[in-house]
Parts: structure tokens; sequence; C-alpha cells
């Protein structure tokens, strides 16, 4: 009999293929046999490893796979937050193309900060992982050092290759953003404010605004530093943001945001001020998430493939990892979605 | 020189401590106390240790621990959907309150589907996790026979124990439903509609139409089978359930709704027939998450605890792996939210 130190320090032993084989007296190759090709056993055989599995609840150990081929069926992702229906459901996409190959996903969000995904980073390589999820291309070269000393296959979504050697699931943000303003410009805007991202650290947030200033600033509309807002990706910071580009006295007539989330702030403050959308103010989302077309009227947005970016990178991960050759990046269109938010500035 | 083949089967070998005290020219040991113990080191060493970790991308190793107290440091949670911010943001605060004891978290969804939450208990155990976080308390017997037979802590979120022995971390869905229908009483309505997710398998939609419809038949408004809806928690269904709830002759004044996804497609799909909120419908949701303050006029809805949920379970799974006993369960409450949407019927 075990010491009670002993069992105290093992109460989670997972029970092996010994243990079945024990419990339904008979061997374990049989055990195996009767899991993998019931038809070659006899049925009362059968039966008894049933419930001997059942007893234990004894699931086929992929732990001895992984020690074989030195995999650990795990992928590990780390994104920004969760608290944006964006890249959830990225990673809900990405977790479902895993599981029909029976690898699990592991989950980190950074809250937008280079230095804690780093140390997220160092945390599942030391866990072992075969792959790794990452959104966008900027990090410090230290990060990208990690990963190819690992030689760990890793694909960077939400981005374009913007002349990196690595694995690129994305789009390109500055041309998205681009036709966004172009939109706005075309519907005659010529006052406009603009709620952008924090851009520090953030490639797509940088390269939105990239989009829109460059494009206004073709057409003759030159943004002042007191016409750009930088703020952190919440409904509240869009909403302050757009009380204080609209209080003063020649107030913008269209605010092009960097994201769904700030759009729908905006809406929010600019009711508050007693505005009246799209009369009053015109306002431009990003992403096309439900909140999109949850508010009233509908954000005129960019539909980002969010679904698609999880799925492929869980896609050429695995083949990454079969084939140990790194596979082409994947490039697609983000689409401009014309909403009731957006119309021409009211004439005075 | 190793073989091609040799070489290829071991792409991701992770970097060993060994491998680094070889580069760097010094003892384990010395690696070992350079990390741990640095002004122990002469700095040509501790310099000469630092180049070669840097080099190899060697972190020190958490496997090594895992085979010694056989824990995997992984978390497993299984929730219905990341689509919907509320189980993404519990997720993410468990994640947070994982990552300061340097756990990870294994992630999975079941799309609601019991049988598929079943699949996933299996391959994670498989896997090896040290706890597990499962939402809801309504799952198959056999599901709770694999989870006790293995002697994995886990946890039931978003439930109150209802008799049950295991250890749940939620908060009383019926009674902050059954809240939620006594307000709407109060305003003076009496031809109500009720939008509900599906209840099958999911304890917590159970709960909260057993708390409206039982509420409202104590007060003399008993509904029909052709008042109530059940549909899945997205805002197509929520907009498509309030129009035909409200096609009727006798139409609700308000819409009682199962999460705030469906009451923002209720708010949507009511405005398309016309009707203005709140003077020609009430309407509320259950969550409160950023689209109850998004939509206009803001949501009356139930605030729940889900960052303390997700925290909570994250402490709680630990407390157990640690101590060996399963700990106490937690109740919190949910909070009554009122905002424009509610208001008192027009007369007519």
């Amino acid at each position: 009999m075990k010491s009670d130190t002993e069992a105290k320090n093992r109460p989670y032993r997972l029970p092996t293929i010994e243990d079945v084989a024990r419990l339904a007296g008979v061997s374990t190759a049989t055990v195996s046999r009767s899991l993998n090709t019931p038809d070659r056993v006899r049925e009362e055989t059968r039966n008894a490893v049933e419930v001997a599995v059942k007893a234990l609840g004894y699931t086929p150990n992929f732990g001895g796979q992984v020690l074989a081929s030195r995999r650990t069926n795990t992928i590990g992702a780390i994104i920004p937050t969760m608290g944006n229906a964006i890249f959830a459901t990225a990673l809900q996409a990405l977790q479902e193309t895993l599981a029909l190959r029976k690898v699990t996903l592991l989950v980190a969000t950074s809250q937008y900060a280079p230095e804690q995904e780093q140390v997220q980073l160092r945390t599942m390589l030391a866990r072992g992982v075969d792959g790794i999820a990452l959104i966008g291309t900027e990090r410090s070269a230290e990060a990208y050092d990690i990963l190819t000393a690992r030689q760990v296959p890793f694909a960077l979504l939400w981005s374009i290759p913007d002349e990196l050697p690595y694995l690129t699931i994305g789009f390109d943000n500055t041309r998205a953003a681009a036709e966004v303003a172009r939109r706005v410009l075309e519907f005659g805007h010529r006052r406009i404010g603009v709620i952008s991202g924090m851009t520090d650290g953030n490639d797509r947030a940088t390269a939105r605004l990239r989009g829109i200033t460059s494009t206004l600033e073709a057409a003759g509309v030159v943004l002042g530093p007191e016409d750009v807002i930088r703020c952190h990706y919440t409904l509240e910071d869009g909403e302050a943001a757009a009380r204080r580009l609209l209080s003063g006295a020649d107030r913008p007539t269209a605010l092009i945001c960097g994201n769904d989330v700030l759009a729908a702030g905006a809406m929010r403050g600019a009711r508050h001020l007693g505005l009246n959308i799209p009369a009053d103010l015109s306002v431009t989302g990003f992403d096309d998430i439900d909140l999109a077309t949850a508010v009233s009227p509908a954000l005129t947005t960019v539909r980002v493939p969010h679904k698609r970016m999880g799925a492929s990178a869980g896609e050429r991960l695995l083949e990454w990892i079969d084939s140990g050759h790194q596979p082409q990046s994947l490039s697609y269109s983000a689409e401009f979605v014309f909403r009731d938010s957006l119309a021409p500035p009211s004439s005075g």
C-alpha cells in the first residue's frame, strides 16, 4: 500500500492502458485491439474492456504519441484581447480547425503590450507548443529571435508581409482604411476627425491611420494634431474622443474611427451632444463585428476576414509542422461595407 | 553529424540546460546558478551564459517540473462560444489569473452542444490538464462520470449548486430573470413576449425562462406558447423572433430577452417595423456587455459578474490542485441595471 504522501502527490494520475487491462482481466494488446479494431475481438472481451474503460475514465493517451514524435499537439495563440469579438471569433475559427486534427489551443492575451506578449511567448515555448499564432508584425527583434532560434512554426495574422520573411495571413490595413477615407471624401466631407487606436507597437493601427491621413492629404485635407486622437479600443475612449473632437467651433462633419467599438462609442458621444447621425455627423468603423449592425444607424465599416484568417492560420501551421517547410503567406481582401452612418454633410 | 531524417524528426527540440552549458563552456550547475542567483557568479561567466541563452532561445524548462509533480501547469476551459463577449471576457479573466502562477489555458468551444463538449472533455483529459472550467451544470451523467473518475478538479461557472456536489462559481439565473420580469410588470406591462435562448441542454437559459414565466404567472400574466420564442443567441435570431412576436394583432408592449445580443436584435427588428423604443415597445436584455450601452436607447439588463467568475474559477481551481481538497462553491449576485429601453406602455 502506498503512503499518504505518495498518494497525495499523485492525485490526478491518468489511467493507463495497463490499468484497463488489469481491470478487464485481459492483456494490453487485447485492450488496444478492442479499441482500434473492435470487430476482431470477441463480444464478451469487448464488453469487459468497455466497462473497464468507462469505470476508469480511460481515454487513449496522446501523451505517448507526443513523446514519440516530440510533438505536443498544441498550438499557442497570443492575441491582444478577447474583449473584442473580432479576435475572439478568429480564435474560435482557429480552434475549430485545430480540433479536426485533435490539436488543442493554448491561449493568452497581451493587452496590446509587446513586453507582455514576449513574456507569454517565452512561457508558451518553455511549456512546449508545436506552433504559434500571433497578431500583427510589430514586435521587438528579440521576440523574433526567440521564435527563429527555437525553429517553432509561427504565423502572423492581421497584417501583410511588409518585407518580413515570416508567414503572414492577413490583409492590407493601409489600403482598406484609405478606401474608407476616399468614400468619406466622395460624400463631400472636408472637416474630418480621426479616432485611431494606440499606434505604439501596433502596426495595424499605424497602417490604418497612415491610409487615412495620406488619402485625405492627397485630396488637400490636411489634419492638424488636434484632429487625430489616439486612444484604447473601448466604447468609453471612443465616446470621450468624439466629445473632444466635436466640442470645437469648426467641428468635423465626419469621424473616421479605427474600429467599430470606437465608432459605436463616438456615436454615443455624438448623441449625448444632441447630434443626429448621419444628418449632423457621419461616423465610420472598421471590423464589421455584430456591434456594427446593432447600433442605429448601422455603421459604414470594413469587413475584416477574421474567421478566414483564424482558420487559415490553423491549416498553414499544421502544414508547416507536418512538412517542415514554411508555407506561402496569404493576403485577403477587406471589403468596404456601406451603411447608413455615412451621408453627405448637411449644407451650412 | 546527424542524418537528414533524424534532423527532420526533431526540428523543434527544445534547447536544454546542457546545450546552454556546452555553448557557454561551463557546467550545468553554473548555468543554473547564473540564472537563479546571478550575483553569485562572475560577470564574464554570467555574460557567456547570457549569450548562450539568447543564441539558443533557451527558457528554463517547466517540462522538468511537470514530470516531477505530475502536473501539466495547464487548465482547460470549454465555453459555449467565443462569439459572445460575456464568455470571452470571463475566459480572459481566468487566463490572467492563471498567468500569475505561470499556468496556461487550453481553450475549446462547444457551440452549446453537450455532445461536442464531451468530446472536447475527453481530448483535454487525454492530453493532460490539471483542472477544467466548464459553463453551467446541465450535461450527461457520463460527462460527470468521466470527470470524477479521473479525479480532475473542475469548476462549473454561471450556475448555482442546484443540489449538485460539485464546485460551482455562479449566480442565480432564475432569480435575476425574475427580477427583470417583476420590473417590467411594475411599469404596467401586461402583454409581454419572451425571446429566450435554446433551453435544451442549457440550464442557464432554462432557469432564466423559468424565472420570467413564474413571475409573470404569479401576477396573472399567463404566456401562451406563441408568446415565447426559443432561438440561438444571435442578432439575426433576435430580430426574427421580435418580428414574429410583433406581427400579431394584439402585439406585446414589452419583450424580455434571454441576453443582450437577442435584445439588440429585437430592437433592430422593432425599428424595421417602425416602432419606437421605449414609447411603443420596451426591451430588456441580460449580461450587460458593451452592446447594452452601445445601442440606443441603452438596454435595461442584468449585470452578470463574468470577470469575477473567471478570476475566481482560476483561484479556486489552483487552490484545489494545490491542496487536494475541493473548495467551497461561490454564489455572486447579478445586479439589475435600469436604462432607457424600459418605460411604461403607451396608453391605448
